[in-house]
């Protein structure tokens, strides 16, 4: 059974997941959503995240992030977001392609936006030569690793309410983000004030599907026809539903999390001993950056396969996934150091 | 258990389909289709539409549909089509968002077009001024449980090469119309000409994912690019391609639309019988149009759930699936009379 | 000087258009409309069309259509129209392209919709598989020569709000139709509920420039920002601005149009008294429609070139223009009698 | 008779322009560009830019900038710009809208490009999860006034061409370039490898009208087609085309950008004098960059306005036109140092 530290979309399905499809697996049922396990899922999400949330499933991450903030913008608005931002570089241009807005990247070192960088762009008056900004959409945790702390959402929240902006969350891994934080999900988006949320479920152990939750019902008004001209409704919704049912009940979602993350600290640790290897980010997740010789690198990629991240510097991205073990991890440092 | 004659994709996964899942759940996979799972699927497309077949997978029929046309097309191009076509009237202006290009649909009874209903749009000349014909898209079997013979699909591949342009088929439930022709997928698509198949999974036991399969290779050139900005690149992949691997073995494929076709003549014969219910078109496929009064039609969709399709006149669509049984039908008809 | 029965776009720019351009030559401006030009030709179209018009000044016709309904629709929408609208046939697509909608066109034989047409399209609930009609789209006086009556604008109004749509009119020949129904534009346009309207210029006599005339001023929110996304902000607006000013002060849009519709009845009462040539259509505003034996219709274009309009029946379309004239077409007769 | 220093585009037509336009008013031409008005003008881009140069003319400069970067462009693709470009930053997300790409905009502090800073950008292999650089657009005069020289527009032909992208340059003021560099167009543009042009005309002197230049035919083959779709085909073309004769014919267009060049080192160089004031920027062209106390500015304001560029730095840029003359300048002096 081959393992790797590529990416937490190599893992397979969960165990209770698969189960789940199984169960569900059980003569017809209504079409499009119309069906009573989707109800459950998003009963499921409305425990997590609060009565007023509204929730609708997609296929995957793009489509969660790309048609949550086309139905809440026009094509003249921009899109403020980080440089480092999966939409701004890991989706091939389809937010410009589906929403026809300027996603306006802000350059910055640790994946973080923050109001001063986001000020400049945030003009009083609308001026029609310019895009005018329309949403604010940040990574948790970001794509390099690191957290925004919960008041440090709030702060962005305030900030995009009080120009009437939306704050829009990319959270692929926001339960790694949750689990670090050591928060429920309810304080770091729902209280601090995040408008839309891309609540990943690929990344911690779905066979396929991600859930937009809308925090204000309101902004959910036009999604089911986004979704649709979209590409992205699914016929036999409830092959994702019961996923997300069951992600979410009994706190799967918490115990997959916490195990990427404290199989990457488990890991991180032991590789920070090897004296050859650099860290180069602090440890917050499920990702570990490190600077390894070229040489033993490659013994390591052969012994379990990751990616490099910044071949200029010898920089490599390791990480962990819900079904990393110790055994695994105590396996792969003693045929690295033999 | 619940069954229903609403439509295919109310059913639920094939088992076989299911199992193959199972077994594809272990360890890790390279993602987004660079695994051997999605290798081996293609291939078995290979053994059935010809070595020249490149074919990719995608998560829905719209997405088939709209992401195939878009890679061929230029905004300015127009779309062929039916009426009555998937394209024109389900899928919200998809083709018309992402495409950018015009459906130019033609008004038909039976949901198919023919030499006659085209030639009147083709120019001869480049006109700055009306979109410029570039695809024609048929449906086979048709959105009103129509077929083209293969001549028929022929003459019209013919006609599109003839002035330059390409025969896209929305093959939703082509497993249905091969088994009723009674030929080979390579003699109804490969050997007519067709140039790029939306080869339907879900509707024919996937649990989703649909294929979209090009007989001339060049046309796959820009396909994987617009995917990942049409937001249908599936990170685990392998977990469509195992579907297809395991439809397309053992001529699944061809097993589960045949029942599904004998259970809608089945059901046919036994509806023709009643006195007051009138067909209404030639069962060709796998469902049935048919004029039934109110109270009658009542009774029947409460025995067993399906949609009106014309309800000033009374008439009504039953589907079976590849699930449908004897049994069932049996029952229902029993219950019906009773 | 060459003359034509080609189109009213073939004419020139009429004398007092032409002054006006030249007075507004004098030293600096601001650009993009900020100038006073501007601001006077705003409040002519108030005296026009009631102290409610917000008007915006754009390039050409394509634009005013497609950048004023893109501006009060969403992609999801459907833009209803006639099969024969400009929208549909005559602009390459860019109501697809640069809206993302649907144009949902309705066969017809006049160029005219009627609420019988249009109610079968529209539906009580939002349903996310079908495009949700947003706009009615109706063009006055039709492509094909036609009128609607100021009543049948009333009714197709009222249907439009009772469904919460909106009523758009192309206006490309507005004058040529107030003129014909000898009406006011308030009349015709404010007071029957329309809601949008796209006011022609280039046919009346202008060098270039179209004006889009909302008539509830908050259907104008947006669009500055569409009209420069859309590419059609002129930086030196003055020169559209005060063409417009010298067409509506003095009626110039009137007297212009009046004698484009007298030429087209003098010159169709002479054509009617040739026993070769049968007259298709009511002569309504400035457009003739005729069956004319091949060599007949030659030998008339050679005098004065007009455009074939159906080559199976031999039917053309024969323009006059406002700067069509009693000699000339009298010189025209004598000449194709000769 | 107002003045500015705000813009060229807040100067009015110039006369021979003026002329041109009254001159080509004569009777009936045919429309949308098939009028001998506009095949001359096409052969006067001929002259200036080689045989091989196909011309069309749009509207404005932002249609010229977008319209030839889609039509030679897919929406997978990105467009590597500087920062400050135009297309980025001036003209509300048209590109993105129209073309559906991503804007690839690289920081810079003068407005040019080089290849260490676009090398970065360019894989050698294709990847779908990425936009895939199409086209390279530079400003040729910048947006900050400054210039490529004739080498250095070669060298980032030849690195476009390298790597399979094409050469775009944005000339809405490359009149004043060419005076500048004291060089052809041919020398400036053919000659480097440039493969399309924006070539303005109405900052120098047009009163509206803009043409894209091919300089390899088969690049125009889809431009009409989009240029419709686009919603920027002119129906009464000849009187752009009439404009571009007369601009080109007897080097108008020289005459116009010499004058303002001139003017703007008359101007900078008695601005210099002024010991509160501090010009920032090289005077290359026609725009002065300067730091002005606020006091000061705003009596220089008043006397001719002009526009804050950095407020944060009291920063101002101020800009000649065509027909700003000597004297105009000598009275601005006079008053703001009275």
């Amino acid at each position: 059974m081959i393992k790797s530290f590529a990416s937490d979309n190599w893992a397979g399905t969960s165990p209770e997941i698969m189960d789940a499809l199984i169960n569900a697996n059980q003569g017809h049922s209504p079409a499009y959503g119309a069906d009573p396990y989707t109800e459950e899922a998003k009963q499921e999400f409305k425990k997590l995240f609060g009565k007023k949330a509204e929730t609708y499933f997609v296929y995957n991450g793009t489509a969660a992030n790309i048609i949550s903030l086309a139905s809440n913008s026009r094509s003249f608005n921009s899109i403020i977001c980080s440089s480092h931002a999966h939409i701004n570089v890991d989706e091939c241009g389809a937010g410009e392609k589906f929403a026809g807005t300027k996603l306006l990247d802000i350059a910055n070192t640790d994946g973080k936006l923050t109001p001063e960088m986001i000020l400049p762009h945030i003009k009083a008056d609308r001026y029609p030569h310019q895009s005018v900004p329309g949403i604010i959409s940040i990574t948790q945790a970001t794509e390099l690793g690191t957290l925004y702390s919960v008041s440090e959402i709030k702060i962005l929240a305030d900030l995009a309410h009080k120009y009437k902006l939306l704050l829009h969350v990319d959270g692929a891994r926001i339960a790694n983000a949750a689990v670090a934080l050591n928060c429920s999900m309810k304080e770091m988006i729902t209280d601090t004030g995040v408008d839309i949320l891309s609540f990943g479920g690929t990344k911690n152990g779905l066979m396929f599907g991600e859930a937009v939750v809308f925090l204000k019902p309101e902004l959910a008004d036009l999604f089911e026809l986004f979704r649709k001209q979209g590409m992205q409704l699914a016929s036999k919704m409830r092959f994702i539903s019961v996923q997300f049912t069951a992600l979410l009940k009994n706190n799967l979602w918490e115990k997959n999390a916490r195990q990427a993350n404290e199989m990457a600290q488990y890991l991180g640790a032991k590789l920070a001993r090897i004296p050859e290897i650099k860290i180069t980010q602090r440890i917050e997740t499920n990702g570990i950056w490190a600077i390894i010789p070229k040489k033993l690198a490659e013994k390591m990629q052969q012994a379990q396969f990751f990616y490099p991240w910044d071949e200029a510097k010898d920089e490599y991205r390791i990480m962990t996934a819900y079904d990393t073990s110790k055994e695994e991890i105590d396996l792969f440092i003693e045929t690295i150091l033999s």
